[in-house]
């Protein structure tokens, strides 16, 4: 069995080098200190996340196809949220000495399967990997804003319509799934997961190789968006952000208590100024009123410091 | 005791956010789904590193500050290397749920220091904070080539001059003294490296706590450098990269064992055509020939394939 351990980092780099996406912008790639990559309008977007094997994953229950994919699709949105075009990705992955390479190899095949689909021309230009007890994914993304400025949190106005691009809920349902009928005696089971991905394979895609709506944030962008993020935390807690940011209260309409709550879905939430046609895939969900926090068809479902999800990582079992 | 865990992801980002070292490239920093900076020839320079309790560092032996000290260093040293000006970096921190609050404050303490010891401009733009059992250090940085092409490891020429700047050997030693006498009962041990420390300042702050010349790697791209890499791996096996990709031998003058084998200098190894003055802090240590491997005073030091740290990471005790 071929592992990381006994391949060593040069062979198991010229495995996984030629399965990773080639980046459009990139001008220099893998191989020297560091990369070069193009920034057009003389600014780049950045962003950078970690998910970690335990409290962010499962291997019982995430491929490593899953986790490439994943990795870059929740950067990917991160960048997006800007009203960026996702360019490039710098990807570093920390795993135990036993890790197979043909695990990293299909980590790789993920990578690359989320930027073709996702935001074709985005690719990988550099990345680290190293030796560690816990199994670790470091990825840094970035976009390239076209000359526009970023869309912040903290430019929505009473009367925008409050959109939506993505889905709701259904990551949170597949994450409920998995833990109360993907486990075996108490811990994750991959046998059981893979039953439940065949009755239920919109939830758990969802949650295990989100597709966030990518393309949507340059066209929010264009369109005229005054505020957006990616719904990371869930709908009603990541609104409260947008909310806090701008001074203004978010009031959902026609919106369940699921869909609120469930967090990693990765769609993008944005405030568009009144009578323009929405762009891409958004679609209204409430509206910007005068006042603060958020509310739910007019009855308020967040006070100061209301935090529903405090503590709440997933990782819990 | 205020730990990670009990306080929060938001309450301690507010506590280490005011510890950050700004960077003067940021036009939008922490705080909404990306950062934005400055890349004003239209590209930027990027690497990411990954630090892992265990193969890379002890905690019995680095303090915080000197972590975060050395994951900016590095990370600043591999910009340099590239002819670039650092500009920005991102940080993301992955601990245990009872790592205290002022661990993190001590290493933003490390990452402020660094930036404005090494690279004065340079700064935090952005970051992430998660809970791991394994403490990772994830940094990606950024540089600015001024419109530059970048410095890389293929274009050294026979008649060219070999230079470096910095320290030759001392952070190996650094750490071959941290196993010899700076564990008790073969485990690393805070009391015996505090009294090493005192002992051998010089090895052991070379070792923990790295000042590499960062201004060197634009000096030297200034300077007409042919080609420039950190050394990391130690000085033969760094230098045979140089040779391999630019298709020459290297031959290093009066230089001993110790400085040919040590790694984690993260010094700059760069060639230079012949009769220039030579910038900043670097000096001769030899020619670049004719031919293919490293020599040293004309005996041939390494073969096709020679790889005398297979395996060593630092981290075996």
């Amino acid at each position: 069995m071929t592992t990381l351990g006994t391949l060593g980092e040069s062979a198991v780099l010229a495995r996984v080098f030629p399965r990773l996406p080639a980046a459009r912008a990139q001008q220099l790639g893998p191989g020297d200190d560091a990369a070069v990559v193009a920034a057009p309008d003389g600014r780049f977007v950045v962003t950078t996340d970690m998910m970690i094997h335990g409290p962010d994953f499962r291997l019982a229950w995430s491929a490593p196809f899953d986790l490439g994919f994943k990795a870059a699709a929740t950067n990917l949105s991160d960048v997006a949220a800007m009203g960026a075009v996702p360019t490039a990705l710098v990807v570093a992955l920390a795993a135990p000495a036993e890790t197979r390479v043909d695990f990293l190899e299909a980590f790789a095949d993920g990578l690359r399967a989320a930027c073709d689909e996702l935001s074709p021309g985005a690719g990988v230009v550099g990345g680290d990997l190293s030796v560690s007890a816990t199994l670790t994914i470091a990825v840094t993304a970035f976009g390239d804003l076209e000359g526009r400025a970023p869309v912040l949190r903290s430019g929505a106005r009473p009367g925008d319509v409050v959109a939506v691009s993505g889905t709701l809920g259904l990551a949170a349902e597949g994450l409920r799934l998995l833990f109360e009928r993907g486990v075996v005696d108490g811990r994750p089971d991959a046998a059981a997961a893979a039953e439940l991905a065949r009755e239920h394979p919109v939830p758990i895609a969802a949650q295990l190789r989100p597709h966030p709506p990518i393309a949507d944030g340059r066209a929010a962008a264009i369109a005229g968006a005054t505020a957006m993020l990616d719904v990371s935390d869930g709908l009603a807690r990541d609104a409260s952000r947008i909310a806090d940011a701008s001074g203004v209260a978010i009031d959902f309409s026609g919106v369940s208590a699921a869909e609120l709550a469930g967090a990693e879905d990765h769609g993008l939430l944005a405030c568009f100024p009144p009578g323009i046609p929405l762009p891409g895939g958004f679609r209204q969900i409430g509206s910007v009123l005068e006042g603060t926090g958020v509310l739910s068809d007019g009855e308020r479902i967040t006070g100061s410091g209301w935090d529903p999800y405090a503590g709440w990582d997933g990782g819990s079992d």
